[in-house]
């Protein structure tokens, strides 16, 4: 067998067979296939496609190209869930001690932020303390003695995947649902998860501009769920607009502190009681979503999700007064309120530009591997479809380097647009996959 | 600029902008551009494919990489003939010298043989002593003095083509037009040919399988030419079944040497009449091809042509004593003439099964670098739409390794179809592009 026949193969269009994958993806794995071929094949992957068989094949060749952990016997059944990336989404701070709150243990290993799209991981470690490199040993004894760990992935899972994204990054070739579904799903299966809720965001904010073709990607990998034996249920839900106010790192604790007292923004905390209701019904805590939903607003009320919160941020060495005390959170030396530029119906607070500008004051990072600052970020006050009167307060930013301020400004001023006549809300979600 | 955003741009099938280009190619060359960056984008080209526009900067950007000869004032004009490669062309061996006999001067670089398709290095390197790595500057010389050069490309000529195209060949990048025909014309600008027959060859034993293809690849050459400004006809020229009836380089050499001593097989000499016809109404020593087709038969007959060609073995320290006597050629060991099985006539001679013969045989190699057996290959009796009656010759194989013969044999059987009813003989040529 050799690489480039199987480039060929695929510039054809192909079928790829299950023992050429295999061979291509343990060669480049191993360095025996050079980057140069891997790049050209996943070019010709993003052009040509793969059928359902092909990108089941990846992801497993994928998966097991490292380690895979086995969760039986540790946890009844191991519960994961999984963003596409998105702007303002704290949903994981949220929605793990909810679930574990409610009966079901959850281990989740999350990822840090890139470009536009912020990561678990950053905003987790804004906490003082908070230590996110366990190892699968830590992982595993945590989950079964604390029911609840957040970690970042492990070096030994997936590693052709963790290849493979940083080669596809420079070379044009992040776009293909194939690539992207098992790049996803190769590291949900590979870290033991066996239920697993996949939130699917599409729009302005997320890496799916358009509803069918975060439907394609939401079918694909519930059906690579299936042909794997796992059950997974895919969400699609609106990133056109942040999801709730606050974008910025410990802005965005601060915001899933509140909500896990109770409060926070009305459509996040909707959108964590939707995603934990199919996780209470995938792991068998309920029968349906909607008995799914009280139970996980019980656990809001009575402050046991909040709890179950404390507990994860005190055994992964948190400063615990941070987030009783949130203002012990970093904070920015600059808070400049900017308001309302004229009384109208807003029609766009476009995901994009905001998350950009969150990145542009320090919050994000345009390479991997940059430093961040945990304190600044953007807080909006408004969502699609509201009235605004000018001189209402429209947006904060809280920065440290005063020189951003201006251009930071004027981008969020940009991502607000306006209209004389009545505008819909948005919604959260568009469909349920399963 | 970045090269990850050209390789975007260029995926989406946008126009590149020549900075872009210069960009990237100029990256590339100098190693800035990695390798799977340049793999990335030479498969979007492949897929999205570039307008005259950009494969007119891509074809000067990589001449500019290197080194460009100018020619003005080493001879009136500057004449070069280009041959896509095919199998049994060994055009250049008869038609350089026949044009030089009619008073034009021709400096040519060549190339090897890889895969199916032979090379004229090779061929001529089967005369004891003939040296092809000749510097610039004893090309220069050579051509002036002696009138006719057949040389290797210099390294110090347009070298990312050599780069893009090793790279190209491992990464299944090889079949695009716009990379084909920059690939070709920046070595004729940088070689300096100011006038050039460009052959190119379709069919099964060419790289262009249909004539749509090699039409458009024979218009996008003449098209740069003209831009580049420099002046180029194109032939669509047959390649279905092999040129004359040698392929092998010392048995090649044979034939082009009966070719030029009045005999030679009809099918070669009329292709190279016609060649050399265009090369000399190109470089003004006739007004038109009929013309020009005489001059070349004259020259032919004269034995002006053969001393042109013995002057050039002898300039490049070639033994002239092995033209002079073929039979002093290197020869195999054994030569096993094989029989037609049936009496019919023949439908197909397939030049590229013929071709990969004699690859099998040692007359070629499939990877760069390797060694060749100057001696061995096949030799085919009949043509497309000859009558053969059962037992008569069909071809003759010439192998210096027993083993390799039965499947050689296998092969060139296959090679050859059969139909009962009368088949019209195959065309040489199908259109002239200018």
């Amino acid at each position: 067998m050799r690489a480039v026949d199987i480039i060929i193969k695929k510039r054809e269009g192909q079928e790829l067979t299950r023992p050429e994958i295999e061979f291509f993806i343990q060669g480049f794995d191993r360095g025996e296939i050079p980057d140069y071929q891997a790049s050209a094949w996943a070019m010709a992957v993003l052009f040509k496609g793969m059928n359902l068989r092909e990108i089941t094949d990846l992801t497993l060749a994928i998966a097991f190209s490292g380690q895979v952990i086995d969760l039986t016997g540790v946890v009844p059944i191991a519960l994961d869930k999984h963003s596409t990336g998105g702007v303002g989404d704290k949903t994981t701070l949220v929605v793990e001690p909810l679930v574990a709150a409610c009966g079901l243990p959850v281990g989740k290993m999350s990822g840090r932020g890139l470009g536009f799209s912020g990561g678990t991981l950053d905003k987790m470690e804004s906490i003082p303390g908070f230590r996110t490199d366990l190892t699968i040993e830590e992982f595993i004894h945590q989950l079964r003695t604390v029911g609840l760990v957040l970690a970042s992935q492990s070096a030994d899972l997936a590693p052709a995947d963790g290849k493979l994204y940083a080669l596809r990054d420079v070379t044009g070739t992040v776009p293909s649902i194939p690539l992207i579904a098992s790049s996803i799903m190769s590291k949900k299966i590979a870290s033991g998860a066996q239920a697993m809720v996949l939130d699917v965001k599409v729009g302005l904010g997320a890496f799916m501009p358009n509803l069918e073709e975060g439907r394609v990607l939401a079918e694909t990998m519930t059906l690579i769920a299936r042909v794997a034996e796992r059950k997974a249920v895919a969400l699609l839900s609106d990133m056109n607009q942040p999801l709730g106010w606050a974008v910025g790192n410990a802005l965005e604790v601060k915001e899933a502190v509140e909500t896990l007292q109770g409060g926070g923004p009305a459509d996040f905390k909707e959108h964590c009681l939707v995603v934990a209701s199919h996780m209470l019904v995938l792991g068998g805590a309920t029968s349906d979503e909607e008995a799914g939903i009280a139970l996980g607003r019980t656990a809001l009320e009575s402050g046991r999700a909040w709890e179950r919160f404390r507990t994860l941020v005190s055994v992964q060495g948190g400063d615990v007064a941070a987030i009783d005390h949130p203002d012990r959170l970093p904070a920015a030396r600059l808070v400049e309120l900017v308001p309302a530029p004229r009384s109208a119906y807003l029609s766009c607070v476009h995901a994009r530009l905001v998350g950009e500008t969150a990145v542009m004051l320090g919050a994000g990072r345009t390479k991997k591997g940059e430093a961040i600052d945990p304190a600044v970020g953007v807080v909006v006050h408004h969502k699609v479809g509201d009235w605004v009167e000018a001189g209402q307060p429209l947006f904060t930013l809280h920065a440290n380097d005063e020189a951003r301020l201006p251009e930071a400004r004027r981008l969020l001023l940009e991502a607000h647009t306006w209209s004389d006549q009545p505008v819909e809300p948005l919604p959260l979600f568009y469909e349920v996959i399963r």
